[in-house]
């Protein structure tokens, strides 16, 4: 017989027809006359109720099925006197796939996200776990909906990179060399002739730099991939792996690029709203109380757009009002997290897009304003997780771009094929990078980061 | 003034309105009375036609206008006497952002692709490249939808990997390591202690394992992302980092799991017919004329499914009949290109699925067949490109699955995750992987594997 998935046998009310469901046993309560089986085949964070009479199915067999195990039930949809759920299934026979002893990791209730986190490949198979990968799932597909409809195409920057200037971060080396026995020139100085690509190559830290060549072309891009930091951050924000979302445009400028940016993110919300409500319903219960309320305040609010000169403003204000700051915030600094908060958490309650900011707090591509101090720099600030886009019209300029990377001292080795973009029909573009985890921690109300991809890779860590 | 998009203005019937066009010169012909150009923006493989009337632009500004320039135009949008587009736009004034020197690397026509791929950053400018780039982005498109439809969960297993089990391939070293000063342990072994993640890693080859870990948990997954091979495989057919999608299903036997390998991939040749035919016409006349047809042809054939067994008696058939092969055929060899051609293009003509191979020409997790010779491994081959798809049921056995380990000497090290599947509430399930630039080599008629993917990386290769 044909399995039904419980997402849908749930919505089912066809009361009296067979069925079939397949999944893992939750809970398993048994009394004299009838047993419960609370079943969950990972479609939905709701189990099916599986209402067993006594006598339809041996007591060996019943034996069997404990938290954990998998089987396969085949009986009649009846309507359920619970609450929130049309149906339940009133068991004719069942099928025991797989047992599950008592050592089962996720046996008990009430483990902890440590905890957890040491059996990342079962955690997916908890309440917790289940409805943040599903959120997740919907937010990429959000996602490319969104940047499809809007007419932008997915490009595939390179994940393994010759160039160095990328200046994101520190980078992890990709070899095929034999360690063992590495040649070396007569200064000793390694030698990647041998190496599998002829040259030192590394893990990407962003596909910003060919993403602008694919803007450049197909006239909007976005990329959607794996980024790498090899930085030592043991923290609750950082991966050394994660995903990221780098959409880059032709012909935009900077309030176009405001407006691309508060668009977009307002549509992955109103995603979640739409499309995840039942996982949301539960992290709202049990995570984080505020969050299904934060999720419609994004929705809600206009962004504030406010250029750092005045930002810094407002904060040097509030310091003359009594406000203590643990940083300085004179012009010119690179705001703490401390002073992001403030402008959005405290004084304008809502989310914030900084711009203009002073260039030498910005990377190298920023386009100069007029004035020649600032750069056409756009981050947005969010409640709770503070910067999550940070975007930028790119100076398009030829002389203007070379006299940034001479001024900085930029490593531009073999970097001939960007410096082209500007050479030949050289057009105004920009773009932002969204770390993908750090929109899923807004979404899902998780605190740390490591608990909203499915394996995480940190410090001395790389386990499943 | 607002720019519209070219794919939209040259749709649009609104004769007489005011529009503003931005993008790149293709050509740019003069006469006395009136100057064309052909602008292209990216949006689509059409060009508008620009008409400025003697004496609208100065001379100056018209000398500018070279191919691979940027500008920007208004006008009016007026009827095109052309073919196959509505409208055309009547220059009112033109602004030029990015001129175009006679060295520009695609100035000319039918250069030839190897040349091109030399300025893989430009190439993306021109017809064919945009053609295949805007495909490649629909068949992502195609390829979330189909699985956001059918309620998988996209997945991300990770890319950098300590596990060494995956036994697809070579893999490529990532290090943090400072090769200079390489610690060792007393027998002269380098030691990974001090490395970024605290043991030897590499680049995953394959995310199936980590697959089945989302699949047996969240019911069914996919997985698209890169992966990588660090073979010195110089084909047109092999590169070292592609993209991959690794859909995994529990509960699922080996016809659903042919049926959904028919049904995915008619899905996305369907998609890329509707969606895309303006690329695809383009490619049909320039690059292969048999394209469409061939597209067509798939989503009107039944698959046919075909054991290995009876293969291989249909090849020993024809070379009675007087077929020759390179290679022989006996039952128990690994079928070779030819063997699979002359199946698919001269004896069925239509794809085939091919299944239940000898178990040691497959891979250690496929599930055995009663007869023990055998598993349910499933290869979709397809004319011109051969395998597209290669899937299986998975065994889900714990003892069979640690016997074939055992049988083979599988390094199982650190994989005690994928042997808990089996431990702990094991349950059917099985899927396919399907090498995305293989998909795009079958719907774009391209023949290099390299001119499919915006930056190939293959030996001594990662420029850009």
């Amino acid at each position: 017989m044909k399995r039904t998935k419980i997402v849908d046998v749930l919505k089912d009310t066809e009361y009296g027809k067979d069925v079939c469901v397949k999944g893992w046993v939750r809970t398993h309560r048994s009394s004299k006359a009838v047993d419960f089986i609370a079943l969950n085949d990972g479609s939905t964070i709701k189990n099916v109720q599986v209402v067993v009479d006594a006598g339809t199915v041996d007591d060996e067999t019943l034996k069997l099925i404990t938290t954990g195990a998998c089987i396969g039930v085949t009986g009649k949809l009846v309507e359920s006197p619970a609450k929130g759920q049309a149906s339940e299934v009133h068991c004719e026979s069942i099928e025991v796939y797989g047992l599950c002893g008592s050592d089962y990791p996720m046996q008990k209730k009430g483990q902890t996200f440590e905890y957890m986190r040491q059996y990342a490949h079962l955690r997916l198979r908890t309440n917790t776990f289940g409805a943040v990968m599903r959120i997740r799932h919907n937010m990429a597909i959000a996602i490319h909906r969104y940047f499809h409809e809007h007419g932008f195409f997915y490009f595939h920057s390179p994940i393994v990179t010759a160039s160095d200037c990328e200046g994101a971060g520190q980078m992890f080396q990709v070899t095929t060399k034999n360690l063992y026995d590495l040649k070396k020139d007569e200064d000793g100085k390694i030698v990647y002739d041998d190496d599998f690509f002829g040259k030192q190559t590394s893990l990407t830290v962003s596909g910003q730099l060919e993403g602008e060549l694919g803007a450049t072309a197909l006239g909007a891009i976005y990329t959607f991939g794996p980024t790498f930091r090899a930085e030592n951050s043991n923290t609750p924000r950082h991966l050394a792996e994660f995903w990221m979302i780098e959409p880059e445009v032709a012909f935009i400028d900077l309030n176009d690029l405001m407006d691309l940016e508060e668009d977009f993110i307002k549509y992955c919300v109103k995603w979640a709203l739409d499309n995840c409500r039942d996982d949301l319903e539960f992290l709202n219960q049990f995570v984080d109380k505020t969050l299904i309320q934060r999720l419609e305040g994004v929705l809600k609010e206009t962004f504030v757009r406010l250029t750092y000169t005045k930002g810094v403003e407002i904060l040097q204000e509030a310091v003359k009002n009594g406000k203590k700051f643990e940083f300085p915030c004179n012009w010119g600094d690179d705001l703490a997290s401390e002073h992001e908060r403030y402008l959005v958490e405290e004084y304008f309650k809502k989310p914030v897009i900084m711009t203009d900011y002073p260039k030498d707090i910005k990377a190298f591509y920023m386009k100069l304003n007029d004035d020649d101090k600032t750069v056409q720099g756009t981050d947005v600030l969010f409640p709770q997780i503070g910067e999550i886009i940070g975007g930028s019209v790119r100076e398009e300029n030829f002389e203007k771009l070379m006299s940034e990377i001479e001024r900085r001292e930029v490593p531009m080795k073999d970097m001939w094929w960007y410096l082209d973009t500007r050479k030949y029909g050289t057009c105004p573009h920009g773009g932002f990078g969204l770390g993908f985890e750090r929109l899923i921690l807004f979404v899902t109300g998780m605190q740390n980061i490591r608990d909203v991809i499915p394996f995480p890779r940190t410090p001395k860590s790389a386990d499943f």
